[in-house]
């Protein structure tokens, strides 16, 4: 079967984040391959992976990168699919260079941005959920159901306050 | 027609920024509406709609709010259809309570976030085109289009660089 | 014994901060309750408890939340009671993400804001107290020994340079 | 009839932004009176002012100051009736050194601290009837009809989106 | 004859910043061309672009970019000679996106990163030279000119203190 | 022997920092005594130290404190002789709050300001003795000895690269 | 009569901001003198300047510079008389650079910085006064009388409250 | 064999960071020796060694320095050769401060600038070697290799995600 989504980062520097979003697409019913794509290490790599992506089957790509994060955005400028973009945090300024450099697209080419780090990455998950949920029910069910008892647990949680 | 995409926004004086939203979505051939909804003012007009959103036939949700901006996290709190949230600038700190309002979601609830100001409310349309591209061959195509026509404009720049 | 005092969070991470407000509370004799509402996974729950909020006898709502922190504004939405919120301190950004979302309101509805963390939460039982201590003598008794008994113990710890 | 709420600032540079609170107060009905107390060159009129506060049948006082902005947190030192600040919008750095000044209070002295600027200013007035609506009838009355003419203002305003 | 600096902008809205740096080049009598490249409207071009440069003669690659800015990593991925990059003043963030896009590079693939707008744009005009004038005692002589002549303006500036 | 400079701070938390002023004073041959003064817990105190400190015989306040540090300022209000402020490293913010409350003092009140944390302690008392150096030979001496040693130790201090 | 303050500035284009502490320290009865001094375009006239303040007669220099300001703290490297900074405001980070320029000085040579722009240079003059305030009667009287007529001016200033 | 590149940096402390600078370039074969240099503590030898840079046959000084990091640009402003500037992370501000004193140097004299920390110091090193590559065939294939080699390792990484 092939995969919808795929989980794409600059470094597998960026796998404990990254991976997050590959279980939850995974718990979700949402098929999904993972990739390492530097930016700047490999950037006739990334090229061909975006202007690829839409023939290949690939319906979102979910990218991760931290510091002057280009991935996304290359990403973007090379693909119409929709691309999530997850600013991973960076060892100097906490993630902020992360987040400005994918979320600061000029008008043209845009990236859907999540929160830095863990909480964007498992975004990132549920909003290629929420996009393939638009056209697909078996999807739109697990995100209901996944919403619904996130929202049970939030209510439970109320007894652990001692 | 029924419009598949929503254009809210927090107060009138966001519309300058959100306009650019709108009419490109017009431009690509997507039928859209408009919408007041202030998260602070409107809570329970808030909710209804976003709880209604996916029966009403809207596949997306473009939500543009600036300062302690509240409107697109709490829309993606009452919907599972994307919400794109557009960081409206702000009059004293240029935007960057707006973005990380918007962007910092925590796990559970995303919003794709576009940048701040004009270049966001842009970006918001052809990310909604985007994600209408994977289902829909007409949206593909104007989508293919106006990349390819900004494409050529960028390149035909060239020439007026005096 | 009903409770003056409503100290509600997004989550239980939320609690280590938060119990500093409750245990406070407490010291200075005013009957508290303690919640999880999560702006973003209960929304529902959140503007009911906003609603009902005066009409159940709460005089005052502390929301402590962190990141895109939307409880407290929300609360302030849907009630007329004061809200004062404290700002979580946030795993990437320090807290100044929590900070923004919670102190930028628009103007319309207000949140009493509290510093970042761990003396935020402090000071948003001894501005209950004070608030609280208009109309109860016995509270103002109680701020004021408390007050007193700090700056009694400021001037002592001078003994402590060594 | 004497004041109930004082509106203090820095400068008479601050008035613009502080009349906002001064004239939505009267708007609420609320009896306040004004003055320029400059923490820095007035530092012993402040400690008065702080000082004799309560006995002086002041509920609440409202301080706005621009830069390392000293006076609410000052004012909050002195007495214990409730303390609201605004952070004037700094020529340079855009209220960001205001709000943090004012805001960032250590444990056990709180100011309730309002947005930056006129929406801040605004918010002090209804966040100050807001707090004596809990004992007084007619202040809530009056809040609860401005919160709702503001909502049905934002829900009407949505006829001018052309 | 063909010219050894390549001034690469995203856009021509980059054009007034850039070209300071530009004529500077001229003036210090180092032949350069200038060009449109923008990083997501023209990635194809870009990459072909950086590819070919040390071939086609040039010696250092100028790139100019605002927001979150992708251009200098992008050709720096793609060449092994210099690229000096420019942060252009960006309309929300004052140009600080524009920065740390540029300037924090993962190890691997470095970007010389000068000041953000016009001094930036300058400077990177007189790094060229300096690194022209390794190799080149023309260049060498007049960037040394340069500097003298610089510094005698600023001795004579004082003249006009009154 | 009386004091010539007050090493006085907001909190015994605070000592560990200025403690590395008050033994370089020490170790310049500088008279100190060092104070816990809150500026929000002993308003008093504090504005009796500032009013008096001129008769008492003090030359300098080195003044350190964290958070919203109005210690500093108020100080500065209360005398005329030069105060020298310390911001100490804050527990969410990292100092940015305590820098920029101590160094935008507005017009008419100043705070000689010194870097955050450590570098900032040791460098107050330098600055205190740069001060008294103009009227007293020995402490000139001592300064100049110790401005000798550590350029000395500094030059040294290149053998240990390995 | 010698100079006993140099104001000295990076640039002419300082001027307009440092001329503020010139004037001011005139009216205070301080000598002094002004210059231009570029850090980046005449190092060798700086370390002169430096290292010849005291024995010509100086007993503090005022620095003011904006962006990578060097100069206050190049200053202070050179001589052992104290240094007061002057961020000055630039154009596209508001002089947040300048200030973290100036103020962020690694132990063992300090720079007693004010606030960024007008409000700074004002201070720095009446910083220099506090300090020559210790061994000139005449300087502290008038030091006295303008922080007492600035009092007065400040309490009169609340009649302009409309 | 005499050095071609200089590693310099202002205190021992930053020499975990900048060993990795000058290994780096040991690895491209690019003879290199390393100093401490103050620019606070030692500023005649800073400018001796500026002044004498190019006559002792170097071609690329690499400054790493942090807080309010002077050495990269007091460098460049006694040379005309390339300065290569390392903004070294810093205790309390993460190395913003660092970076902002290192990259916002006023139009006239550069320094380019690399990312802040261990990147930015190994990228320092590429980024001299693409610079000496212009006319040193043998650096020029080192170099080439490096970059092949580190693309060949990111497309192998691709296996350790599991």
């Amino acid at each position: 079967m092939t995969a919808r989504v795929a989980v794409v980062m600059g470094s597998t520097s960026d796998w404990p984040t990254m991976k997050l979003a590959f279980d939850l697409l995974e718990e979700l019913g949402i098929q999904a391959e993972k990739h390492v794509i530097s930016a700047h290490r490999m950037p006739v790599q990334l090229q061909e992976f975006g202007q690829n992506a839409r023939e290949n089957g690939l319906e979102i790509i979910i990218a991760g990168a931290g510091g002057a994060a280009h991935l996304p955005g290359m990403l973007a400028a090379s693909t119409t699919i929709p691309v999530i973009g997850v600013p991973v945090k960076s060892s100097n300024l906490n993630g902020l260079d992360s987040l400005l450099s994918i979320v600061q697209m000029p008008g043209g080419v845009p990236v859907g941005t999540m929160a830095i780090g863990n909480s964007g990455a498992k975004n990132a998950a549920l909003y290629a959920a929420s996009i393939l949920s638009l056209h697909d029910a078996a999807v739109a069910a697990n995100l209901a159901d996944f919403r619904a008892a996130q929202t049970a647990s939030s209510i439970e949680s109320e007894e652990d306050l001692k």
